[in-house]
């Protein structure tokens, strides 16, 4: 019945490598940014992490963005995931 | 120098609230929804707790809401926001 967070967990984990690459941040530099572990946001990318609202929070602080922002389907035009809605 | 989540714990735990009360459910109701406990429930609306993603998700789930909309601020400008339909 209930089904597991694969779905946000993947959502984040695009928006997160997709905002961090887009500033230019290298997997490290986001660390320290926010104060999380480097290993810690590479895990976070490949969609192992059930994060609480506290490291969502600081992961949006770091990258400018809310929270809610970083676990919103984004409009990527361009490959993958265009769902019809 | 990190904060701790009282702001969006803040914003979930009105939504969550709002949410529940415009849908007519108890805590109780709402946590048979979910697979919570209830008192879990209560200690969301009280922002005790910092939930994690999938949490969200099922409560998201069963309030019919995304997860990123539960921890957006809703303007909300009389009080108990009026959900036409």
């Amino acid at each position: 019945m209930r089904t597991a967070s694969e779905n946000i967990r993947t959502i984040l984990a695009e928006n997160l490598r997709s905002l961090r690459r887009s500033q230019n941040l290298s997997q490290d530099d986001l660390a320290v940014k926010c104060g999380l572990h480097r290993t810690y946001i590479g895990s976070v990318e490949r969609c192992e992490r059930n994060v609480t609202l506290s490291t969502l929070e600081m992961l949006a602080a770091a990258l400018g963005v809310s929270a809610s922002e970083l676990i919103s389907k984004r409009e990527t035009p361009g490959k993958e995931n265009q769902q019809s809605n």
